[in-house]
């Protein structure tokens, strides 16, 4: 074998450009924690060579009405979360995107060349401004409480992504569509403007995102700061069913049973059939797999929760870590914008 | 007489906050400058503790498909021809908008409070996309083409004029319903977060703004950089009339002489009919009227012509005019975004 073959697999893969961003609107929730947040700190020991920078997107959550007082304050406490749950500032750019105005600045270029008709195509709106107004369908909501920045949220996605030429996007599966028009921006921009700039970014699927989609109701309930106590209540009072038969995964007809499966091969990294298997040939109730259930999500909080709190405790080591953040954030960010500026006849 | 009423009126009357943009997208022309910019160098005049501030705005351009290479050369030019007509940079602050970020900023926080119902119904965009596609009425328009930059501009102007938090705003006919929506949504912002942050701004009707619409063949196709003898050529070229009893002004029946008497009221700065009366009675021709208007025209573009001129060959000073009024601008702006930040809950 050739000597090249036996370099580590590290040096070899072609260093990527990660980014995600993640809104600040209340503590991340199991299924968040699962579905992205693990996802991310996970990356941090994949390439070294990667490049990954993770945003607290405030101007994202302004797209639905906040209550400004709270929202201050989410904006604060994700940032504790995302170094409580392991995102390490030295090796992962951590930052808020409000504190880098090159993303609306790229949002408003980018959005001089995407048809508002595509922006009316994509569902999400629809269903954010359907959960905005607790209409009970989409067809219930009212097209005229559209807002602007609701409904041009997908550009200012596309420049977030965009503005850091990253080439790999964690996506769960509701943001498909969204890395579709990113990807379709980002070409329109390289033909319009002839000199390619952007490459197009890919989307690494985050493994247990179908999960936190299929039954939101217990991983969505569990937050990644409710103490033991308020975990195994919560847990308990899961809904299950009154089959008796065993354990069993079934997403249809034992949703509640299989929600928590998939939870545990969550938090095992395995496939939820092995941990079905286990169970069943283990003889588990109900009551016991909502033990084990428990006592894992609680293994898994400990340590980001004990963390959360001395972190938020420091509110000086956050502020550092967020301008430091911002700082390199911008570094990047100001070459690309060099370039669109050149491109578009802005410099 | 108490002595209060002693005072010269600028010590008495509030100090306004001026703010105006114009679009980097060629040489202005002569309507341009008797509609807009030579009130900007007026007000110069005015109270001396007016705060003016005169922007090139260079995002707006891009709401429609622009040459890039001619776009950086007319940006370039068009702060050269602010200097030129005279404003002067010690006086008002002179910059590109595409030179600070918060405008972008503060638009697309601005545009979270925007229903696009309300944008939707400006006519703006529908003129100028029609226009962009040489259509040869709104009704053409294809609306699937409209890009969500556009569809937007009128938050980008609100954002122009809110970050200085101006009180007043010149305006031309064609930009009342934009300043009306500005108004519009400085108020919701002031009622939606509770504390009032921005004055309502008010329009600063162009005397001359009526003339270089109703007629805007002669007075916009002579540029301020034409030289004499292609101003004159212009000017024998402009359609007028058979009529041979003598000068009138009749806009209807009458509308190229009567343009011609609208350029030389507004250079003199007189109403109209007072020079319709003073051609009549010096039993003007048609080939007077033009002599009399090319002189004119000539001796008020031929400073600004020269400064052009000279301005544009010293390329070291349009620089530095730029980064000090840039400077000045988010200096201003600066404060106003922490106010805004504070607001909505990103600070």
């Amino acid at each position: 074998m050739p000597l090249l073959f036996r370099r580590p697999l590290s040096t070899l893969a072609k260093p990527r450009t990660v980014f995600s961003g993640i809104q600040p609107t209340g503590i991340p929730h199991l299924g968040n924690y699962l579905g992205a947040l693990s996802n991310w700190v996970k990356l941090q020991n994949e390439n070294p060579n990667d490049r990954l920078i993770f945003s607290v997107v405030g101007w994202h959550a302004l797209t639905l009405p906040q209550n400004p007082k709270e929202l201050a304050a989410s904006r604060r406490d994700m940032l504790a979360v995302l170094l409580a749950v392991g995102l390490d500032p030295k090796r992962s750019i951590i930052f808020h995107q409000d504190s880098n105005a090159m993303h609306t600045e790229l949002a408003w270029i980018l959005g001089c060349i995407t048809p508002t008709g595509k922006l009316r195509r994509m569902t999400s709106w629809k269903t954010r401004l359907a959960q905005s107004r607790n209409a009970n369908s989409e067809s219930e909501v009212d097209e005229s409480l559209l807002n602007a920045g609701l409904l041009t949220y997908p550009v200012l996605q596309a420049a977030d992504i965009l503005l850091y030429r990253a080439t790999h996007v964690p996506v769960g599966e509701d943001q498909r569509q969204h890395l579709e028009l990113s990807r379709d921006i980002a070409d329109t921009f390289n033909r319009t403007f002839k000199k390619p700039l952007f490459p197009l970014p890919t989307s690494l699927i985050n493994p247990s995102s179908k999960m936190s989609k299929s039954a939101p109701d217990a991983s969505s309930r569990i937050l990644l700061t409710d103490p033991p106590s308020l975990i195994a209540s919560k847990i308990r009072g899961a809904v299950t069913d009154s089959i008796t038969t065993g354990i069993a995964y079934d997403p249809v007809a034992r949703p509640g049973t299989s929600n928590l499966l998939a939870i545990l091969a969550a938090i095992e990294d395995v496939e939820i059939e092995s941990v079905a298997r286990r169970c069943a040939e283990a003889n588990m109730s109900h009551a016991d797999l909502k033990r084990e259930v428990t006592e894992r999500v609680d293994a898994l909080f400990e340590k980001p929760r004990a963390e959360f709190e001395r972190i938020r405790g420091d509110p000086g080591y956050l502020e550092q870590v967020a301008k430091e953040g911002a700082e390199k954030a911008r570094e990047i960010s100001a070459v690309t914008m060099e370039q669109v500026r050149q491109r578009v006849g802005l410099a």
